[in-house]
């Protein structure tokens, strides 16, 4: 029996976590789903956007699923990720057929540090001598140890998953110390990856934000700090097509937390309008996660049948059908 | 007469640099080309990336033609831009014919902060108590005047070239202090402008990578700090094609530098194959930044003209031409 902490939250957010899990229901494994309130709403009734309650019940569960959060996005998750030291952001870029995908056949991941970077929230306001605020600033913060360890995980995962090439992502011409570090350790994990025939390289983050047009079939798994993993991420996303299919994964030592790339969408909320797909694929992640491999395979290849046919899909992918009935075609398709 | 400084620098900086002084010379303007070094070449000939001499130089002059810099570029082009405090960076988005731009008909303009944000330089080692290096900080500096005064520049540059929309750039979700300033302040500016009929918006730089690749024409006028207009003017030129032909103004109070977004290109300088285009744009804009709107005109109507018949243009645009080749086809069209 597995404990699933699911957390809706905002907008669009219910209505993807009401088609997955209806999708998970319909499989052959034993879930206990605990649900836990974040994000928006939860702040206006409770006046906390991230109940400690909340936070007790994805500490306690196997595994946590997350739809979306509003304006408190960056309260919820981004504290959820370095309350439970989710240190990997895993983000595929795949293609998918019938979809907007400007390049066929891109596979790629992009492994992302979570916990520092410019996340720590050390701001401080610059005033003038009436108190006046004249200025900000913020610290990023890049340690040994957080960079070894996503750079581990990154080469491991190359390893683990016959991936050939991991690519090291910064800005170390300008910012000499913090990605000088980065990309020192950067390569020190790589070169105990050689002898596994593991190759690596590193780009500058502007760079890699031209190559991912000009040469996007070139990169097999990409590791950077998590600034840069959020934007190069989001361009993947719009490489494939959109926000509607991609996943995410938040790994930590012993936890760890699913979500869609996508946040609440308020424009299309409550209408039934949004697809599912990046909420359904970050579970698949999650039965990745949990072993579960074949219940994995099987939701993963229903999504590449309704995706192939064009038939039952979501309005961003000039189709007509709703979040339940993209679901339900889904769950219709699973051999399992 | 014009005096302007001209730093060729290294790799194929010299070689761009030299096919577009071709042109200029060829046009009945007067100028003295006043040559200055910087870059890998000056570092190892004298010991520094950066002379004074060279500065001064550019100091003097009307304004400055830079082509490239390789491994100093970091010390010598920010160093340039914020000594001269040329603080904005002119960054178009121009799909031109005959070219692999993903999308035909896109213009619009990226104007980046150019002397603060994480370009400040400000970083620190964080140590152990034995001394050894665990980790390192860099500062962020947003500052209310730097962006009021960048902000201002877009919505004057929208109002004078006839644009439409500006859209500010920031990630003040997370970055609440530093970036919630910068929105707070786009948008004061904006007010101002809005009786001008310009209107705005602004989005986070997450999902503006996104954005520039599912809705790219919606684009018009893109403001934006540092490190953001570095990253997304990069994946602009990936939009249109590639680095070969987007060009940059630095824009100061009473100074300006021009220079191609791409590099020296270290696998293909000495070879007579870059692309100059880029470089010819640059030295476009600064033909408008000196009044002379004809001769500017003349140029990019001979590029448009060698691009849109694919025949003589360099290998990144699948074409058979040098350097020189292409830089001649293009002076042959000019009717000035
Ligand atoms: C909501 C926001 C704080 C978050 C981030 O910046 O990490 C989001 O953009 C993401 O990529 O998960
Ligand atoms: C060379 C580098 C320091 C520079 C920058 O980051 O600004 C370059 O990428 C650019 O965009 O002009």
């Amino acid at each position: 029996m597995y404990k699933i902490a699911v957390i809706p939250g905002d907008g669009i957010g219910k209505e993807v976590m009401e088609a997955t899990l209806n999708i998970l229901e319909a499989l052959n494994i034993d879930f206990e789903f605990i649900f836990a309130d974040a994000g928006d709403e939860c702040k206006e009734k409770t006046g906390v956007a991230l109940p400690d309650e909340t936070i007790e019940i994805v500490k306690k569960a196997d595994a946590c699923l997350f739809g979306a959060a509003g304006e408190t996005a960056a309260d919820v998750i981004v504290r959820l990720r370095q309350e439970m030291d989710l240190f990997a952001n895993l983000r595929p870029v795949k293609s998918y057929p019938g979809t907007k995908s400007l390049f066929d056949d891109l596979d790629f991941m992009i492994v992302r540090e979570n916990t520092e970077g410019m996340y720590i929230g050390d701001e401080d306001y610059i005033k003038d001598e009436s108190g006046n605020i004249t200025g900000a600033t913020a610290k990023r913060v890049i340690t040994r140890d957080a960079s070894e360890r996503i750079c581990e995980y990154a080469f491991k995962y190359a390893k683990e998953n016959n991936r050939k090439k991991v690519t090291g992502i910064h800005k170390a011409n300008v910012l000499k110390k913090t990605d000088g570090l980065f990309k020192e350790v950067f390569y020190e994990v790589a070169e105990k990856y050689k002898s596994e025939g593991i190759e690596s390289e590193d780009f500058y983050v502007d760079a890699t934000a031209m190559y991912l047009l000009t040469r996007p079939k070139s990169f097999d798994v990409i590791v950077t700090t998590n600034l840069f993993g959020d934007i190069l991420s989001d361009e993947g996303a719009g490489l494939v097509g959109g926000l509607g299919l991609i996943p995410s994964a938040n790994i930590g030592e012993e936890r760890a937390l699913f979500e869609p790339v996508h946040g609440s969408a308020p424009d299309i909320a409550g209408k039934d309008l949004a697809n599912p797909t990046a909420m359904i694929l970050s579970a698949i992640m999650m039965l990745e996660y949990l072993g579960e491999k074949e219940a994995a395979n099987a939701i993963d290849k229903a999504i590449l049948k309704v995706l192939s046919e064009s038939k039952t899909v979501t309005g961003d992918l000039s189709g007509k059908s709703t979040t339940i009935e993209m679901s339900e075609a889904i769950k219709e398709k699973i051999e399992f």
